[in-house]
């Protein structure tokens, strides 16, 4: 199997597995238990704050664990309990069906269009922080569907340039662990997730200024300086903590490996059977693009036969025929139904590229030809 | 190490582990994923919700999965937008500090005083359903303080019968896995844990009625029909459900070797050191004592020097000097301030049970000869 689905979940770890076994057998305690086996493990989760800060270079900010990318997200944008919310039109699901709730409860939301990469158009943004009363701005780092990177960091700035009181997260679940950032002081609330970088499914992290107020949405032990209750998810975190140190220890390298497959998929993917949506600028781990004339879903069965697979859209919106994302990048409804994403991990070989590149092109011309 | 503090978490089964083990290696995909890999998870997921029905003997109820039980809590308490609620002074901080929350947002709330061994004074309960406008009532099913059992199946169906409106739930954190029940139709809502029963921290459940709205806390992806957004805990989902099924496969059997180690206790335990605060008719799995005249972090200290590790009341709450539930059990500050508890799980043995008796017997009596 070449498995090419890397941005909806990745394969945990061996090597972060096998470290964090101990948080199973020796070491299980819990971290709040007073005697000194609760305490070390108590210390083995600061660590793993301590060791996400050093991995973005984060200076003025704090660490609260939770359970998924998902509840980061929400307990960000509920932090606030009355304003008016921006964002844009290619979010995770996770930010955008929390803004339609905002909006069902009865609060100002707004969405910024997008670019044709999924990027988010900054001018439309810009003006409409200018125009307009806005509290809380919720930009995605790199899009989960196309790869496009939003330049956060200049964007939270030009934002708080504009209107300093507005309080700005970002979803990096697609960025943490894969695109090299510094995580800046502008940037008041920063998603991650562990399943992405080769860890557990089950833990994700939001990432805090200090000094900002974020109320619980879990109300009980008082764990996590009192946002998030529930006894804390040792193993899971620590696994993210051993599978993160393995990715920022080799970033670069990485990145750049990825950068390589990607081009491979750009040179060698037939043109005249795809459309390519993910542009140049794009994560490398991400490379969307359409079997214009055939569906997505359908070329993703064909190509599981032949022990290829790929996504169609984001796994999470696979309910929709259309993926919501793409259709606000701007493309028609024959693009739209021929999706397939293509996303790497650090795992992903060059062999392997080469020979899915071969399947994708020729599973997709015989289906072409079948069609007529 | 004699580890005897099984109400605050459990050292994960390696049975459990390794079964489920081909979830972080073979079959690591996102359940959301529409290929074969990802509906075989999704199938898996499935099928551990169905083994915790059968466990329960529950045919009106399905389940969510939850990242823990302080969650399940929160999404149960949260699930009714308006009206008065009900509980008992003796809950976990779970549901008690979202009571507190319901208080601040300006909702009705109020507590029913507890009996000695911290179940829950029924005719006080239903003195107040009578009486007052209630719209929910949650009550714990095992007291994690002191055992105490409350026979929640029928004080649901006899709340119910003086207000069939009543939404009921119960906090099953400490009973799941441990203790012979049925879920009756009468609960609408029912939290278990994982960590509790020698399975992963990181997972938990909400177990509710068929057709009961229960509006997300979490909203993203639409995973758990909508009720839980976020990538699945697959890994600890299948844990969970292994431990389960060793859970339920000998409960009876586990039932009576818990009774057993904690007769032992009761027989052996000097009654000149020690008030025995948890009563017969507690849980098996929980005995509770104050070592009157030395403080019970000091115990627990002293012990665990000598190699055995007991619990000064919940782990979650001990940032306070006096357990709040076994106060509300009426004892005066001496006896509070020497509180232990002892508590099993299937792991514990007759052997552990009487060295560590003998050690707790000769470290509080050298405690109490220091103080003179």
């Amino acid at each position: 199997m070449i498995y090419l689905d890397n941005a909806a979940t990745t394969k945990p770890s061996n090597s972060a597995l096998e470290k964090a076994q101990i948080f199973n057998s020796e070491n299980f305690f819990n971290p709040s238990a007073l005697y000194v086996g609760g305490l070390n493990c108590a210390r083995e989760i600061k660590a793993a704050k301590e060791n996400i800060l050093k991995n973005l270079h984060a200076t003025n900010h704090e660490v609260v664990f939770t359970s998924c990318g998902s509840e980061s997200d929400n307990l960000a944008i509920f932090s606030l309990k009355r304003g008016s919310f921006l964002t844009d039109k290619g979010e995770h699901s996770a930010v955008y069906q929390s803004f339609l709730e905002l909006k069902r409860r009865g609060h100002t939301v707004n969405f910024i269009n997008l670019n044709s990469d999924g990027t988010v158009n900054e001018t439309e943004l810009y003006d409409f922080v200018k125009n307009n009363q806005v509290d809380f701005v919720s930009i995605v780092h790199v899009n989960n569907e196309t790869g496009g990177i939003n330049d956060v960091n200049k964007i939270a700035r030009t934002v708080k340039t504009l209107n300093k009181n507005i309080i700005f997260h970002v979803d990096g679940v697609q960025a943490y662990g894969k695109i090299p950032f510094s995580l800046s002081k502008e940037i008041d609330l920063y998603s991650i997730s562990a399943h992405k970088i080769n860890a557990l499914k089950g833990v994700g992290a939001l990432i805090k200024r200090k000094n900002l107020n974020v109320p619980p949405m879990i109300f009980g032990g008082g764990q996590e300086n009192g946002i998030r209750s529930g006894t804390e998810n040792l193993f899971g975190i620590k696994v993210f903590d051993y599978a993160g140190q393995e990715k920022y220890s080799n970033l670069l390298e990485n990145y750049n490996r990825a950068n390589k497959l990607n081009q491979l998929f750009r040179e060698k993917l037939d043109k005249n059977l795809f459309t390519f949506i993910s542009s140049e600028n794009c994560s490398p781990y991400i490379f969307t693009v359409s079997a214009k004339g055939v569906r997505g879903e359908i070329v993703m069965h064909a190509l599981e036969k032949e022990g290829v697979i790929v996504g169609n859209g984001s796994a999470c919106s696979s309910k929709n025929r259309f993926s919501r994302v793409i259709e606000n990048c701007g493309y028609d409804n024959l693009t739209l139904d021929g999706v397939i994403r293509i996303s790497f991990s650090t795992d992903s070989t060059e062999e392997e590229c080469l020979t899915a590149i071969q399947l994708i092109n020729s599973t997709v011309e015989k289906l072409k030809g079948k069609l007529g």
